[in-house]
Order: C-alpha cells, then sequence, then structure tokens
C-alpha cells in the first residue's frame, strides 16, 4: 500500500514552536526528510525504527523524487521543513510532484521566521500607528528596489544577509530614509540568537561579523526593540 | 507573589495548529484571555479551576488594564490570539504596557493566517518562477494603491473583505492586471471553510455572499488552487 507525505512546517528554531499536529505526525511516521536547519530535538521525536534522512546535498528534484519513492515504498513521510513549507519554504513545488504522482498528502503550516523572529529581538512586525503593511523578500531573489522604497511599513528580507550592503544601498538611492531603524537577526529564537540595530545607512557595516541563517528586518517598528528587546531576551534566558 | 503572562499565537483557526509551547503553557496556567474566534477546543485545554475570560467587547485599553490586573493578583495568565500575536495581533501593545507595569511575560509565536490559510485552498503564497514578494495590508488601515499595484507578487489582505470592492477598483485603477486570479477565504482551516476564487475584476461580486473573517489574496499563485485546492480539500474532509 502506498503511503502519505506531510509537508510539515518545523517553525522558526526552537523546537517548542512546531505546531501540535505537526508533532504527532512526525510521532508516528516512518521515515522524515528534514531540512539541515531544523532542530535536532525534533529530528528525534520520530520513532527510534523510523528512517531518517537529512536533505544533505540533494537538489529539489530529488527531494521531490525521494518523498514519491519513500511514500511508493509504503511508508508514510514527514517532509520536515524550516519555518512554513509554503511561504520560501519551496513546498508547493513538493505538493504540486506528489499530485502528479498520485500521492496522498497534507500541508501542516508552521509559525515562519517572518514575525517569530523579530517578536523573539522584541520587534512587532505591525504595530498600531507604525506599521500596518509588511513587505516580504527573498534576498536571493529579484529585487524590485523602486516599489520596495516606495511601500509603507515594514519590509521583511528572508536570507537578505548576503546582499545586505546592495539591498540598503538600493532603498536609500530609491527614497527610503537612510536613517530608517534596520535589525539583522541571527539564529532567531534559538538560545544562540544575535540582534543587531542600525540605522538603514549603516546597517551593512553593523552586521559585518553576522553569519546566516539571518532575517532583516526595516522599519519604524524596529525603534521598539529597545524597549521589548531587553525584556523578550531576560525572559527567554 | 505577581504572576506571568503569555501572549500566546493559537493559529489561524483549526486547534492542531497551537504551537507545543503554547498548548504547554496554556495546560497549567490560571486564567486564559482568549478572542472571539479562538478554537473552543483550546479554551477548553486550560485547567478545569482556570479563570475564562472571553475578550467580548472589551477595547484594547481594557484588554491591557486587565492582563496586568490579573497577574498582580498573582496569577499566571495566557493571553490567547488568533493567528500570530505580532502580525495584526496587536500584541505588541499588550506587552509596552505589561513592561511598563512592571510585569514578566513571554510571546509565543503562532501560525498566523498569512500562509496557513492559503495553503488550506491549495495556494502556496511564494512559489519558484512565479512569486518571490508577498505583500500584507490590512483592510482596515490606510492603503497605497498606487505602490501596492506595483509589487511584485503576491498580496494578501487581513480583514479586507469589507472593503473588496474598492480594493480591486483601486488595484486596477493604478494598473494591476484586471484578470489577476483572487481568491477569498473564508473561515480557513476550520471545517467550514469556504473559497472562492475569480479575476480580480470580478472578485467582489463573486464573494458577494462570504461572510467575515476572509483573507483575501491576490497573485498568479491562486492560480495553483485549481491543482493543489482539490486535492487538499479532499485530505482535510
Amino acid at each position: 500500500m502506498t503511503g502519505c507525505v506531510a509537508l510539515v512546517g518545523a517553525g522558526p528554531g526552537d523546537p517548542g514552536l512546531i505546531t501540535v499536529r505537526g508533532l504527532e505526525l512526525l510521532r508516528r511516521c516512518d521515515a522524515v526528510v528534514h531540512d539541515r536547519l531544523v532542530a535536532t530535538e525534533l529530528v528525534a521525536e520520530a520513532p527510534g525504527e523510523a528512517l531518517r534522512i537529512g536533505r544533505g546535498p540533494l537538489d529539489q528534484d530529488e527531494i521531490n523524487h525521494l518523498l514519491v519513492r519513500l511514500a511508493r515504498s509504503g511508508l508514510d513521510v514527514v517532509r520536515l521543513k524550516g519555518g512554513d513549507p509554503f511561504l520560501f519554504g519551496r513546498g508547493g513545488e513538493e505538493a504540486l510532484a506528489l499530485v502528479e504522482a498520485g500521492i496522498a498528502f497534507e500541508v501542516v503550516p508552521g509559525v515562519s521566521s517572518l514575525a517569530a523572529v523579530p517578536a523573539a529581538a522584541g520587534i512587532p512586525v505591525t504595530h498600531r500607528g507604525v506599521s500596518s503593511q509588511v513587505t516580504i523578500v527573498n534576498g536571493h531573489g529579484p529585487l524590485d528596489y523602486a516599489s520596495l522604497a516606495a511601500a509603507p511599513g515594514t519590509l521583511v528580507a528572508f536570507m537578505g544577509l548576503g546582499r545586505l550592503d546592495e539591498l540598503a544601498a538600493g532603498l536609500i538611492e530609491h527614497g527610503r530614509d537612510a536613517s530608517t531603524p534596520t535589525a539583522v537577526i541571527a539564529s532567531g529564537t534559538h538560545p544562540e540568537q544575535r540582534v543587531v540595530v542600525a540605522p538603514l545607512a549603516r546597517i551593512a557595516e553593523a552586521a559585518e561579523d553576522i553569519d546566516p541563517p539571518a532575517l532583516v528586518v526595516i522599519g519604524e517598528v524596529v525603534s521598539l526593540a529597545e524597549t521589548l528587546g531587553g525584556v523578550l531576551s531576560a525572559v527567554a534566558a
């Protein structure tokens, strides 16, 4: 009999931030295929006899084939992905491959880094009177600086650390205020989380020694970290 | 002794989508203060002797005062909010009130409707080659149609049903293609979920008999619902 596949969001890092439904499926699966950044505590939640397959160097097509092959050999598979499967998670591609192969599947959304990682640094991505709009970009994708600079509210860049210099310069060149408060949050929600806050014009320099994975948050909401950031860190520590 | 407050995201509707950490805090709290749309199954998870307080007609200031008062009377409080506390959840205001009052608190992020509700309708808000940018607006807030129409990728409007007509007209007037696939998803992730898909120019008419709460999704990714939507619904049913 063919197995099922669950595309499960593991959340932003802290293993307590997986969903109840996601953990339930993980605890009874026959195989787990997990991203590199998923917490080892979560991979350990799969049954002792379950197959554990790290994504390692597999490309997206190979992952798609692997999921189909595992399900066809009768295994119930959890595909455990960082954050949310459908927000920069490429879950849509895996879902389409499963549809084409006629494999039954379920999507279990996860807590995205989008709001959770800024929250862990004391930054609400929306806040009354400060920001009621959020724009999310992928630092690896094409960026339209003119429309990004014109968008009101908060800008969040996933995987934006590698082009932080270009990102800041592009926004300022197209009219975003050089003094806009900006945060870079590395390893968000993990015990080793690091936060750097600086004006947009100086953030690339300030974050020079930060390593990925990191989220970039640009906008007036970042200034709330001064009041909320220390408190949240103190509680978490 | 003063109690603690946890601002907990309950997720988009389905009670299985709360986080493990959120449920853990809920199961040992002395009081739960919950939004109207939070699943009753979750409120029932609080201990039998815990205070259960529906938000009801309280305004934001009254909620803030209530949280402080409950904590000062020695209770550990869970403030259970729909979706994520910091993405249109006004959690930032509650957090600031707690800081001012010197009350210890923790933020437990939740699965936002942002990606979870479209996912439940078979729509990935990002998809390789289709959309690598997402703009999120609040239908109750001010909208800058010129920059929204110019933004590439997917547009998601929370609480946008009430001004769907204006939203569609404003975007088209500023250059967004009238044929852009658009979805309205009501009661997303709940068993009574309803999905309406139509071109942007006709969505207001098509969604005429849909009641809030509903999420509006505008962009080419919506066309993936044709392939993925039926499958996901079939699995959920």
